[in-house]
């Protein structure tokens, strides 16, 4: 058996995960992010122990821990260099955990983890050059190549949502301009679909409940301004992924996230068009872009099989 | 000793390469463009064997042959796949050379030959992720991870020219639109400077003479007109650099072809300032931009190593 933690912002998810990559049981607890990199460690810790407990498990089942992180992650030295969501900077972390248990701890970027499970046990199975793409408030991007996690010299590889689309475009948080998500990241979409008059007598909906999946859904049902907000989105994206397709020559990418469970007809499709239009010819004809099969579960299968990966 | 071979639109260049990357004999015939593949390749083996004999060699003193092409190659079936320059498409090309000579021939694209040799002998050694881009009428892209070329799924890897900076942009050859090649390839930069008025009387030469170099020296000389199309193509050029550096986390990028003769204060210098503003904090704050040290040399020179990438 293998355990495997995804530490997002706002949970921390943990689960028993078998050699098949099955989730045979889990845990979700509260990301104490306001308390520090301490508390959050030392609950990890407890929460693997209990959950070994209610799943009938010695610590001598485990193989080892793998856990995921939303940020960059040094794997050789097991830190995790910065993580802005829960932020921590330059927290070692592996050394702590590993001490306690006696087992081998591994850790990885979640956008990574997940894009490895998906090479392991979903979509992107029999395929050597894949990436995993995440869709929400930011665009998680990892890529796998040739049987291992493609992290890059400084391990900030798939930095997906900060290539640069508007030449002189809008200012980002990461501190540029012009950046992919500024235009295709959730919030993008969501506030140019609030600006469309009457949106809350359209949707039902009082303004902070509406979500980017209630926009795609208006636009469904052919409402104009809905339908330019996202096109405008696919198009971004579309943008993006081609760039990835050109420089890296992918051979599968598989799309996970909040958004990619908006309708076919408007987020899929719409894609894989643009990119069989504007992707580089001889990669265009072959690449697969398809939704991922493991869904939000890939960061924690993923992150539970990090050991696996020889870089 | 290594015996390399960089064919191009143009010239097919020809070299003894010693082990230390050394060319201590080379030559030089015309590309037989318009007589077909066949042509091609029996001119390149007349051409070897010319070479051989003025060197003083036997074919057993050779360890192989490596020739780099200006377009798609498929390195496992030896095959050149597309190369639009010499009007090839799917020649089988590696079987016949080795039939001839008996010894193992390898094959790949010339910007990866190119990256390959600056990583081995170049600016890229003791580096694990490097890019060598090439900057002329196109944008060449070779990139090399961990001690392999790195070709991706399709062969299509490092289609640098090829990423999408302007959402609706111009119309680009490869079928696309907006793409980088369409901004930062000499003949854009070219065609706006050719519409600076008077341009003739101020560069002295006819319209049909003047080079990219010259606009370049022109802004040098603080020509106003020059300055804004030199600072066009470096913004340009940076941003398609950005974009490789956040998706690849690469440590190393070194730059070759004519317009990196261009003056550093109006290339190398606000290039480098564009990527440590505008790419990922990690990553900006580490990759170096570095000319090329083996500049026109280095395809040639990673053709005849094209045996030691394990890819």
């Amino acid at each position: 058996m293998n355990l495997g933690v995804d530490v997002g912002g706002t949970f921390v998810k943990l689960g028993i995960i078998d050699d098949d990559g099955k989730v045979v049981n889990r845990q979700k607890i509260s990301t104490l992010t306001s308390e520090g990199s301490d508390a959050i460690i030392q609950s990890i810790i407890e929460s693997i122990e209990l959950l070994l407990i209610n799943s009938g498990l010695n610590i001598s089942d485990i193989k080892g821990i793998g856990i995921g992180f939303p940020g960059t992650t040094d794997q050789g030295n097991g830190m995790v260099v910065c993580a802005p969501n829960i932020f921590w900077e330059n927290v070692e972390v592996v050394s702590r955990i590993k001490t306690h248990f006696g087992l081998p701890v591994h850790i990885g970027q979640d956008s990574r983890a997940a894009a490895w499970a998906e090479y392991l046990f979903g979509a992107g199975k029999g395929f050597d050059y894949i990436a995993g793409i995440t869709l929400g408030t930011g665009l998680g991007c990892g890529m796998v190549f040739k049987g291992s996690i493609y992290n890059g010299g400084f391990n900030t590889a798939g930095e997906f949502g900060h290539q640069i689309v508007e030449v002189d475009g809008n200012r980002c948080n990461c501190g540029g301009k012009g950046c992919l998500e500024v235009y295709a990241g959730g919030p993008a979409l969501l506030k140019s679909g609030l600006q469309i008059p009457d949106i809350e007598v359209l949707v039902g909906k009082l303004i902070n409940e509406i979500t980017v999946l209630d926009i795609f859904l208006l636009a469904k049902q052919g409402n104009p301004g809905a339908l330019a907000c996202t096109e405008k989105y696919v198009k971004y994206l579309g943008i993006g992924l081609v760039n990835l397709i050109n420089l890296n020559s992918l051979e599968l990418i598989s799309i996970s996230g909040g958004i990619s469970n908006a309708p076919d007809e408007l987020l899929f499709n719409p894609l894989v068009k643009f990119i069989k239009e504007r992707a580089y010819p001889l990669a265009s004809e072959k690449v697969k872009v398809v939704k991922s099969t493991l869904g939000d579960d890939a960061p924690l299968i993923g992150a539970s099989m990090l050991y696996l990966s020889n870089k």
